[in-house]
């Protein structure tokens, strides 16, 4: 979905595009050629994209100048051995997944990760640039003003990307904190599970949505997030204060307030078990689930390392015990604000 | 309201509260004595809750340990005037009131200023504790989950006073970081009615409340407003890390789902004039009014002594413009994020 919002940007700037599908989605890509109709962005395309089904991959690569890689943070193994043929140092690329991985038991950027898979192909390394910052898909394909951030090792190819892209509607800061994007981009998943609680306990108390309801307790939520996010950016050896910013805050905020994370949220919350939230929510993708499991297999290792404590996140173990064990909720407020 | 909502923590800790209205309150006082009604938070008090008018302050004031001041910021002064007879070295006082004053043509404190106002009557110095953080009053009324913060000067009366208020739903963290808690509780109000904008403007276009609405844009606003949070309290001389907490981030959260500021916000995204989005919103206080005029006034004092510059505030700038000056909405993105 973000692959596919992110060309409108890119053809109103008058770029050739052509999308790409994965094996997967030739049923998006065939109703993008019929009537330029994306059925899960429920929206039109412009009529300068072009669609394309993955068994045409190789012919969509000649004379490529940019490529741009959308595929869920899951698929992303796959799309670097299918992409590894066409990388190199001249051709930059632009990751618009987010996520973490697991490397030997500690967290590792996905933008490295693609490095790795590409690197066999080329004796240059090939260090994907990647989007962050808050952007709901639905609305970048529909021109609502947007704010991200283009991260990467070399400031140079970041800019000329980010010129490449930019729009009056789609603005482009850049920055080389890759660790404080990619920790905040992954990580304000789970967080966004736990301040959408709220609304879901709200409601099962027989509330409605309305002015007053369980705000305080979301604002609580929400400001520990943002400090556990800056605990965890720092552990993982990034700038704390990139969680002020549209990496940070900013992503967190529109995760809040849109998407799947928060409906996920919202049914914990009512009281469903994972099992039947995740049925509820069936086929979407929750990302939130895949990132606390990944904090919950990488915090081992982290404490040994002397990197963070988990009792310095009692917002992330708790949600992680609600979402992955199906404990009840009971957000630990009173292990909050200890740093 | 705050003020009344405060009672029910306290009441509820076994403490005897005597709840004085101003004299502009007598019809909540009467309602309160006769009913339990609260008419503005539209919920009943506790029985224990003691309602007196304000021709009955001096038989409120015998025996009391702790005084609570939660009128608005503007009626301070008066209050001050009206509360030095009772002012003493061993009876705190907690500041319920949020917002900023100015004096000499820079932003001040509204603890410092009570102080002054309380200072003729006792050689010692009598300073304020206040409350920050994420508190709509209807919530806490109605005993939903809150975490606050109290400043102050004396990390030991603090820690006293919080004992004496905390409850299983009143969570209490205390701070000598004063300045950054209150300009923080202050900012918030102008940077969530610039938040809100995003709601009336999507309106405006024949948007409806959903997942997909102006979510990236609001965003956007979030992560400046946080920037020049952080900003505005280092310039004044406080902690920025503040703003990552309660005080900050927390209470710009809850101000941006619930309240007065956000409905205004709304309006003038609508596009209606200042003049004609106050008159929709009476009788409310709109402190975001407040402080935009409080810092504009305050920017020549603050540039002049090099604490701060206006174009590192483009946010609160355009925000003034706007509301204030009836100026059309037309967010700078393209200046945010420079810091």
């Amino acid at each position: 979905m973000m692959g596919s919002a992110l060309c409108v940007p890119l053809v109103d700037r008058g770029h050739v595009v052509r999308l790409v599908g994965t094996h997967l989605d030739d049923e998006i890509i065939s109703s993008l050629t019929a009537t330029r109709y994306h059925p899960t962005l429920q929206a039109e395309l412009p009529r300068a994209v072009q669609p394309i089904p993955f068994r045409k991959l190789s012919a969509a690569m000649a004379n490529v100048d940019v490529i741009g890689v959308g595929v869920s943070s899951a698929g992303l193994q796959w799309a670097g051995e299918h992409l590894r043929a066409y990388a190199s140092a001249d051709r930059p690329i632009i990751m618009i997944t987010k996520g973490l991985t697991l490397q030997d038991g500690l967290p590792k950027l996905l933008p490295d990760l693609l490095t790795e898979l590409l690197q066999s192909n080329t004796s240059d390394q090939v260090h994907p640039a990647a989007v962050g910052g808050p952007c709901i898909a639905g609305e970048l394909v529909r021109r609502v003003p947007t704010c991200v951030v283009l991260t990467g090792h070399d400031a140079k190819v970041l800019e000329r990307l980010a010129a490449l892209i930019r729009t009056p509607y789609y603005q482009v800061w850049t920055s080389t904190e890759t660790i404080g994007v990619q920790v905040c981009a992954a990580l304000k998943n789970a967080y966004a599970l736990g301040v959408a609680l709220a609304a879901g306990l709200h409601e099962q108390q027989g509330g409605k949505a309305a002015a007053v309801a369980m705000h305080n307790y979301e604002a609580a939520v929400f400001a520990q997030a943002a400090q556990e996010l800056q605990r965890l950016v720092e552990a993982l050896g990034g700038d704390p204060s990139t969680v002020i910013g549209l990496a940070g805050v900013g992503d967190l905020n529109v995760t809040c307030n849109a998407g799947r994370t928060g409906r996920f949220g919202r049914l914990l919350g009512l009281g469903l078990s994972p099992a039947e939230a995740v049925e509820t929510m069936q086929p979407a993708t929750l990302e939130c689930l895949e990132v606390l499991q990944l904090l919950r297999d990488a915090l081992p290792a982290l404490e040994r390392c002397g990197m963070v404590q988990e009792t310095e996140l009692p917002l992330l173990s708790h949600l992680a015990s609600v979402a992955l064990d199906g404990q009840p909720v009971q957000v630990p407020f009173d292990r909050f604000f200890s740093a």
